[in-house]
């Protein structure tokens, strides 16, 4: 089905807010196999609006609109959606509840203004909303539908996952399913490479690599005529997937490298400590994003300059002096020095060049990654080749994360 | 002079890329008094675009579009802004030697179809493009005017300050001087009040705040007839809003926190060392982001628990004991350990509850920043009353920043 997204805010114009949820409402459409044909912008102006509905229903028959549900009398979008196509507005008596009840909890008083939000068009599927004030809804007319959303990301993304998906699946003549498989450690084109066998002249599971900075994620996704037809086929083509490339798959379900590593160190009792030159920190941070991460780490060092990773990780001067320090050696003594310093399980390092620029003989995008583990010591080396600094500690970071998961997994 | 703005890219429909060049130069064209009036997104498709582009202009004079010039069969909007406005186009001599240049500094070999990026139509005003292969134009004809860009937000970016900006001063009747005012440790709402005298009824210079995750930046605009006038108006109201809201400014040039405190520690030849509980090394990995941050800070470290806040910073048993981990006392005791730790001249450190939990007594978003630089130890008491562990998180590391930005400003 061909649509259209238009969202309403002046905020949008002003260049204030940028319009993330027509990113997040075309990557969902598309994935359902509708056909996104455009967007607009517009701000709170009842003439404008009018004209770019009527332009979207010229060539296009589902229009998704965010923003514009609120209280105030800038907020119009559900009033021009309805005379657009016909519809008077009533009182719902379940969003007017849902509107009482949300002032009350938070004892709060309900302005008069606020009924406003309580009227939705008659004839409407309504969407209504647990995460805010403006409920949502579905009006279809003469082959021709309207979805209305509020502004807020959060809200539009609770409305689309509790109302809107359901309603849309509908008008899908098939089932799908998907999974999202993660991967880390392999480039989008040598993974595509790799999955060639299967990527080519597939129709049906689909396989999509989007990439994301150091990382590469894989969509298998599967329309049937029942879910469990989809779901079936979809495993299947996993299998296959992980037999081409599972050593570099962490993630069966869209999780982030972080959040898995802190879940496995946590289901085993295991502890982790880095010590970090290019990423100062980085690698720490990120294990503590996830809750509960206390757990799982209990100190880590930033040792950015030789007589720190000497000082404070008990690097041997001489294995500086001998092997330079960036070089395997010196990884693998900060990850061991760590560990000890640190009194955790597993230790892990980085040192390298982040750039823009390195020392004589060596590149910007140069690293070693070093890890301990029992007796398992080692390193890996990386080099991204690339001078820009951002990118390199955020890749030297996320391979820190994977030299873990790969020990404990 | 109403404005639109249409980005041209099927990527953008398939919600893999958000529309970040939309906002920025809706910021940009809000600020130079341009009304942006409609964003539109279409995919590569002739006819489509073709369609926005004359719904356009039927009722703004200014298009501004965004992708479509690449080498690409499917690369034409371009040709279609030209088709539309009348306008043949012409191999550009300069758009040639830009091009074989590139290629040549890149010791890479031409192909054939990235010759038609060396066409623009004739009568416009050329921009060309140092920082990518295609050029962009100016397009203008009876009233309308066209500006193409190339799609890449940093080409995009780069294009706009080096010819589009100044092309469309051009049709400004004024000139326009702007500052960006960046402060820290104040909220939006507080700081508008206290800089209602300079808000209230004043019409130009503007004044205008932004609120920025636990920053606020303030934006002081003029407009006169020359531009001397206006950096006059500008340079006055800055010293009024100096004289009510001084301690809060780091920066009169939309600098970032991060990189004024590096300049100044490099200026002074001065070394920082964190200790990190709840930012888990945020401080030290946002230092690090400044290249030559090597020269500033030596070693830093994360102490998650108790016992590494006790044997790597230091911290006596006893004053966690007495006084609890999260309590000002800790907070100098790790930054005094830390600065010894490391042997630097500044120590800085943060204890607290990032959340979304909290001990008994506690609650999440409470920390304290511990600082000691010479004899001058203290701490500053944060409490966000938040819940939200990334937004704390963040607070807290900007909230070392200041400390530290104010031993040394």
């Amino acid at each position: 089905m061909k649509t259209s997204i238009i969202a309403v805010g002046t905020e949008l114009l002003f260049g204030q807010t940028v319009n993330t949820n027509a990113s997040f409402l075309s990557d969902k459409l598309n994935h359902m196999g509708f056909d996104v044909m455009y967007h607009f912008v517009v701000g709170d102006n009842p003439e404008r609006l009018r004209a770019k509905i009527r332009e979207a229903f010229a060539d296009t028959d589902l229009i998704l609109l965010t923003g514009g549900l609120g209280p105030t009398q800038d907020d119009l979008t559900k009033e021009i959606v309805a005379e657009e196509m016909g519809a008077e507005l009533y009182l719902d008596e379940q969003a007017l509840e849902d509107l009482k009840a949300f002032f009350d909890k938070r004892g709060r008083y309900m302005a008069e203004n606020n009924l406003k939000q309580a009227y939705l068009p008659v004839g409407c599927t309504p969407l209504y909303n647990a995460s805010g004030t403006a409920p949502g809804f579905a009006l279809e007319k003469d082959g021709k539908i309207a979805i209305c959303f509020p502004g807020p990301p959060r809200e539009m993304k609770w409305l689309w996952e509790n109302g809107a998906r359901a309603y849309l699946e509908g008008f899908m003549d098939k089932k799908m399913f998907y999974r999202v498989i993660r991967t880390i450690g392999i480039g989008e084109s040598d993974l595509e490479m790799l999955l060639m066998p299967l990527i080519d002249g597939q129709t049906d599971p689909t396989i999509a690599t989007y990439a994301k900075e150091g990382e590469c994620t894989l969509r298998v996704a599967s329309q049937r005529d029942t879910m469990e037809e989809a779901e079936a086929a979809v495993r299947e083509m996993t299998d296959k997937v992980t037999e081409l490339a599972g050593e570099y798959i962490y993630s069966y379900d869209d999780e982030e490298l972080n959040e898995v590593v802190v879940r496995i160190l946590k289901e085993k009792h295991l502890t982790v400590a880095s010590a970090e030159s290019a990423t100062a920190g980085m690698f720490a941070s990120r294990i503590a994003d996830v809750p509960g991460a206390s757990e799982v780490m209990h100190s880590s060092f930033v040792t950015y300059s030789n007589e720190s990773k000497i000082r404070n990780v008990g690097v041997p001067a001489e294995t500086i002096e001998k092997y330079g320090v960036v070089s395997p050696e010196t990884a693998v003594a900060m990850a061991a020095g760590a560990r000890a310093a640190a009194g955790a399980d597993i230790g892990v390092s980085v040192t390298g060049y982040a750039g823009p620029e390195a020392d004589p003989g060596h590149n910007a995008g140069e690293a070693y990654i070093g890890y301990a583990f029992g007796d398992n010591t080692g390193f890996y080396a990386v080099n991204t080749s690339r001078s820009m600094r951002k990118w390199n500690r955020n890749y030297f970071m996320l391979r820190m994360l994977r030299a873990v998961y790969l020990l404990i997994k």
